[in-house]
Formats: C-alpha cells, structure tokens, sequence
C-alpha cells in the first residue's frame, strides 16, 4: 500500500491485517510509561492561562490534546456534551474548560456524565477558580496567610469572574474584601463594602486591579480620565503602606487601570502571579487526577524520583 | 550575541561558526532515540479526526507538526503540491491530510512526487478511509466479521463521503449493503437497493446513521419534520433486532437524524466507534511506516518492549 | 472534589492542601531531565519557518509552546511587550518572534528588558535572519565559501525582508551582490548594482529569486507578462552556468517569478533551503541558549550522547 488513501484501492487482507493489529493494540498492557493525556477546551481568548496550563501539563508530563474552537466541529454545532463525551472516548484523562457560559457546569457535575475530571479555566461571569488559587499563593507567600489581611478589588467587579471567584475564598479563609468600582461596575450581588480607591490604597495589604474591558465598556475619550478618576496612579500609589502589594489578573490596559510605570514597581507582584499560575496548576492537575484514581501516591512519587513533577 | 535579531549585528565569526555547527548537526549520525514526525494537514474544521490523529500519533512514539492553514502561507496561495513538499523536505516522515477536494490524490500517486507516505483524512465527496476502518472495527468486535449481515446506511448519502468509503468496503467484505435516504438526499451513482427507514430498522444488522448537514441543506422550519419522517425515532429504534446495532460518524445532530435519547443507549456504538479511532489510527500508521521503511519490525518491536506501542 | 469548578465548592482545607503542594513544586530541586521551553510567537502567517522552526526545537528537545495570536489576549489588545513578559514568567526559556513590525527589537535591546534570548523569525520589511543563515548554509555546501561568488538577488527588493538580511550578510562574507527587479520593485536604499535577468543569468553562481506578493503587487492581467519579462523563464535558465544554483526562500508563485518546471530542475537548491532551515534554526537556538547560560556544553553533550541533539 503505497498511501492509506481510499477503500476502493485497499484489499480485503490489507484491511483485516490493519483490523487485527488494531485489535491487538487495544487489548495491549501497558503497564508502564503510562501516558496521561489532557485536553484544553478553549472557547475564549486566553494567552496566560491557556499558556500557563500547557507548560503545568508538560512539566508533570501529561501529552497535551490543544483543541482549536474555531477550526473543529463546533462550527458544525456540536454541543460543549457532545465535545466532552468526544474527548473522554479518544482517550482524554482531564479536560481544563474555558467557556462564555456558566450553563454546562451544573450538566458536567451530574452523576455519571463523565467518567474524568474537569477543571473551569474560567467560565461566564462567575468563577475564574485557578486565578484565584494562583493570587492566593502569591498572597501566602508574602504574609503566610490572608487572615485578617485587607484585600481590596478595584475595578470593573459587574463584569468579572476573577472579582467574584475571589472575593468568596478570601472571605472563606478570613480576609477583610474592600471593593472599589467606578460608577456603573458595581455589582449589587455581592455583598462587600464599598470604597473609594483614594480610601483604598490607605488601608489595603493587597490592592488587586482588575481589567477594564474597555473595549466594550468605555468610550474611548473616558478611558484616559479614568486612571485619574478610578485607577492606580502614582499618586495613590505612593500612599499605599510599606508592605503592601498590588496586584493584576493581567491583561493589563497600561494608562487605564493603573499607570503603566507601576506594573513593574517594587510593590507589583504581576508577574510573580503567572509564575504561581503554573505551580497552582500543577497541583490542581496533580490533585484532581489523584482524586479520581487516575494515578496513585506510587506513580506520583515515581515521577518526583524521575524528576518528572 | 544578546538575541538573533538581525544579520547587520552579526559578526562574521558568529555566523561561521552557527553555520559549521549547522553542518555537524545535519551529519551527525541518529541512531538512537529515532525521533518521527507525522504532520496533520487538515484544510477543513474537524475534531474527532484530528485529535483521534493526535492521540493515535502520541501513543506510538510520533512528534506531531500541526499545520494550521488559517494562519499559514495558503493565505498567500501556495498550492498543496508545495506544502507536501515542505514538510518532507523539514522532515516528516508521513502526513494526514483532510481536504475538501479530491484532485489532490491522483497528483500524489504519480511516481516520485513524494517520499513519504499520505494518509487521507476525510477528501472530498469520495472518501474518508480511516472513518471507515473504525466502523469495520466496531462491527468486527461485534459479530467478528461482517459477512452477510445487513447493514442499513441512513441519511445525506449524497453528500457523505463516509457513506461512500463504508458501502464500498462492506461490499468487499461480503456484507449486505442497503441505502435509506429523504428525497434529494440519494446518491443514484451507487447502486445499492434504497429502502425506507420504517423497513431498515427491521431487517438491519447495523443502523449506520449519517448527519445531516442541515446548515446547507434544510430550512430550519424542516429540521423537526425530518427524525419523525426520515430519522430514528424512539418507536423506529424499539422495532430493531434484540442483537442490532446504531452507529454514527459524529458530530451528532440530536434531534434530527436520531433521538438525542439514542445516542447512549444500550444499542449505540457511537462513542466506542470514537475509541476505536485511535486505535485504527495507530495500526494505519504503523503499517504505513512499515510498508515505506521508515520504520522497521524491530523498532516496533523494540517499541513495544517499552510500552510505547 | 469532583471537578475542579468554583470556589465557591472548595472547602477551606482543600484549598490550603492545593496551595501547600503547589509551593512544594515551585521549591523542589528539578536537576536532572531539565526541562526547556520554547516559545513561538507568530503574528504574521508562515508555514515553513515556523513548522522548521518546531522541527527544530523537537530535535534538540525543546518543549514547545504554540501562541495562537487569533485566539489570544493580543484580541484584547495587549502589546508585544507584556506578552514576552507573560511567556517568561510562566517559563519560556527563548523566544522565536515573528513580527509585521520592527519597532519591537529596539525595545527588546534594552537592558534589563528581558531575562531570556529572542529570536528573529522576520521582522517589517527589513530583517529575515533566520532564512538568511539557512540560504548561506546552501551556498557554504556548494562552493565551500560565499567569497568572490557572484550573487543576484531578484524580485520585489523593495517589499523584500530576505532581500535585505542577504545583501548585508553575502557583502560581509565577501560574496559580489547585484540585485534584478521590475520597475517599481527597486529599493533605493541598498547600494548594490541593479542588472538585468538576461545579464544576472549569466553571471550569477546563484540567482536568488523573491516571492512576488502579486496578491498586492500586481493585477492578474500582468502576472503572466511577468515571467517573461523579469522572471526565471526556462530560455534564461538554459544560459546559466553549470555549476550556478537556483534559489528561492518559498512560498513559490509558479509562473510568476519563475517557470514551474525548474523548481525541481537539477540547478534548484529551493527544497535543500527548507532542509536546511531545520539545521540552522538547531544551531542557533542552541547558540543563542548557551550565550545565555541556558545550557551549558555538559548539557549539550550529553544530549548528544543520549542522540537527543
């Protein structure tokens, strides 16, 4: 067989021969070099956190299935089940979901939908759950713990999951959550003083900066005002207490949320962020695989041997 | 040297000196970790394929080139007679190619135009092998051959190539081919005995369903009509042998050409067809590795000794 | 924990034994099986550099991470400078960027900018380094050297990036650079003598041909003049010297800049070039790697003994 190209050309011997081998190689052992493949399912732009997610699966040696939204079947209408029950039959051990919607979560947690684990790469309005986990290790590492510390979320908090997702868990491990919005990014539903940034930066250990999607909320005249107005400048920067930290989920509007000179400043731990983004990932991957059976204490300490994790 | 930016800082020793240990790469000898290289072309949207590809890729050992024509030189009109040529002469060992177009493969076929091996992903309106491989395999772990079993194709035979691909071999395999197909939808080409759906799930072995591309070719007020005229209904469904079977390529129009509550049920193969993708995948590739030298009994065997197969 | 879906579900010890774990890592010595990464950052199409550039980080054992600019932050409008930021907080070990602009490199250059390599995979209008190396290797294999060898770069000089990085580099090595172009396709800011295709073939020991961008450039009506009137047809190319090469960096527009039938010819180099391109891209991430006390020469031999480079 010159290529693998049509049925028309193969001969009945070729396709049983091809069928047994296949056959064979399903019922194969394969006890060791255990491969352990994880699918991203991207819905939404995203540079860090799918990056982040890729360089956390490869360093614990997952083989990684990058899945293409706007070069798959989905332009063919398939649903986000159809999708998933797709990946989990080729052979998918975890799939990592970022999706517009927060609708396929409570599908996704019915029993028996799907016999591995998801992890939310940020999904609708709602949670942004493996953000928070990074911002939480970068806050543990500065104080040790967050409790009784001043966290303040500035921002655009109606339109962001990262706010939300936050905001709960600093609240559950016993932080003080300060919001700071302009006019209009409010959001009523949580339940969570409101201050303004002048305030802010006065009493916050952390001040975490939120995008401004300005491209769709902000005209573009507005958005210069509003660093001045709203933002972190360097004025109020320079209020900020000696060991306090600022903060962003990045993306970053320079010269809109906060004065672009700062993102780098002594105080900024953005970039320190997407480095925890990759360790919290690990361990989430690491976690969620190990609580689901799909590999065991031996194999991961195997793998530590092996310098592999 | 700080970065490689431009040929104006170079110096004449460095550039010598890259270039002397360019030519000592090329020559070097590899005998060893033998690295391959499959390189997936696909000029149409596909999920199933390409990722059953991948994992099928992985599992055997095969780095993976992923070609994404959005964003390549296609875009500035290069033919797929140069792409093949370019990712041979950077060192694939063999590709797999979705096309929409046919024309390709006679051009391929000609002697000397290429030194690796073509595996067709999905071509045309002619053939889509490997979907058919997968299906054989399906029925083979079912009734261990197909030989005088009835198997019913139902839906766009017109425009499927998967029909195509599966009547053909079937026939060549002794099964007994049948159609069943809405008015527009039949393909007069292929000369199989066209019957209703009502009879099909009577006499039928297999119910190899079709999707219906109702984004081309029914009015959305239509699409409702179809599954009770032409699909499979619960009531159809429930007329079938104790021992038959439902099969479907996917992606799955629930609702339209089968009940949505069909997909999993007891009688459906629809996603143990996904699995056995990746496994006919791998013995596709191995063989046609094999048959060009590429890859000897040794080295599979070799691989297999490690697990890697 | 079933997923990994919100915090709002993660109880506050989970939550502390994720963040645990994940400093454990981040502090966990890693000597043994380093791990590299590469990072290809492409905002302009390419199929070639960009596919030989993944061959190339395979074969040295580079991890790859692939930025998909369609589907990333870029959309939300993020520049250039915090996305190199982002890819080296999260782990790149060296950059390979491709750029429609060449404002970024002075940026790049300063100190302190950036902790890691970047390498120019072509920039603007003016730099191409990387496909300049591999066009040199070419010649280096046929004649030993590029001294004294008569070099005739022809086609659209002006919009060329490799027209550029080739002149200054063949001048620097010794080589005689004339240049061959259609009115209008001049570029009055390289000082090199302009002659005719019916002179250049004449003289050449290689005729380096340019891809003309006809999609912009020219009107359909006048793309089949083209070859007649500046192009390599088969009349020219029989006046070549025997021992003259052709070349061209690809894509190719067959019967446009030259006649179908020599891209193949016994005097074509243009496949050998792509080759190459693999060679020469090893080289220099492994150079660029080593300047920067990425990797040292124990590590590079012994990836050499284990074949991996």
């Amino acid at each position: 067989m010159k290529h693998f190209i049509s049925m028309q050309q193969l001969s009945k011997e070729t396709m049983n021969q091809i069928l047994k081998e296949a056959e064979l190689i399903r019922k194969s052992p394969r006890t060791m070099n255990k491969q352990l493949f994880a699918a991203n399912l991207f819905f939404e732009p995203s540079t860090r956190t799918k990056m982040s997610f890729e360089v956390a699966q490869k360093k614990i040696g997952l083989e990684m299935l990058d899945f293409h939204t706007e070069a798959s079947s989905l332009v063919k209408g398939e649903s986000l089940y159809d999708t998933a029950k797709t990946f989990e039959a080729i052979g998918a051990n975890v799939l990592v979901v970022r999706h517009p919607s927060d609708k396929w979560i409570a599908e996704i947690e019915k029993e028996g939908y799907l016999s591995i684990p998801v992890i939310n790469a940020g999904s609708g309005k709602e949670e942004h759950p493996t953000q928070c986990m990074l911002d939480l290790l970068t806050m543990y590492q500065e104080f040790g713990h967050v409790e009784g510390r001043k966290v303040v979320i500035a921002g655009d908090i109606k339109h962001s999951r990262v706010a939300r997702s936050n905001a709960l868990a600093l609240e559950k491990l016993g932080a003080e959550v300060y919001l700071s919005a302009a006019p209009g990014f409010e959001d009523t539903s949580l339940h969570y003083p409101y201050i303004r940034m002048d305030e802010a930066v006065e009493i916050a250990d952390v001040v975490m900066l939120l995008r401004i999607q300005h491209e769709r909320h902000i005209h573009k005249a507005e958005t210069s005002d509003y660093l001045t107005l709203y933002g972190l400048t360097m004025e109020r920067a320079a209020k900020m207490q000696k060991h306090a930290i600022i903060m962003h989920p990045a993306p970053i509007n320079r010269g809109v949320e906060i004065d672009s000179r700062l993102v780098e400043s002594k105080q900024s731990r953005i970039f320190k962020q997407m480095e925890n983004g990759v360790y919290v990932r690990m361990a989430i991957l690491i976690h969620v695989l190990k609580e689901w059976g799909i590999i065991n204490e031996n194999e991961i300490n195997e793998r530590k041997t092996l310098n592999i994790i």
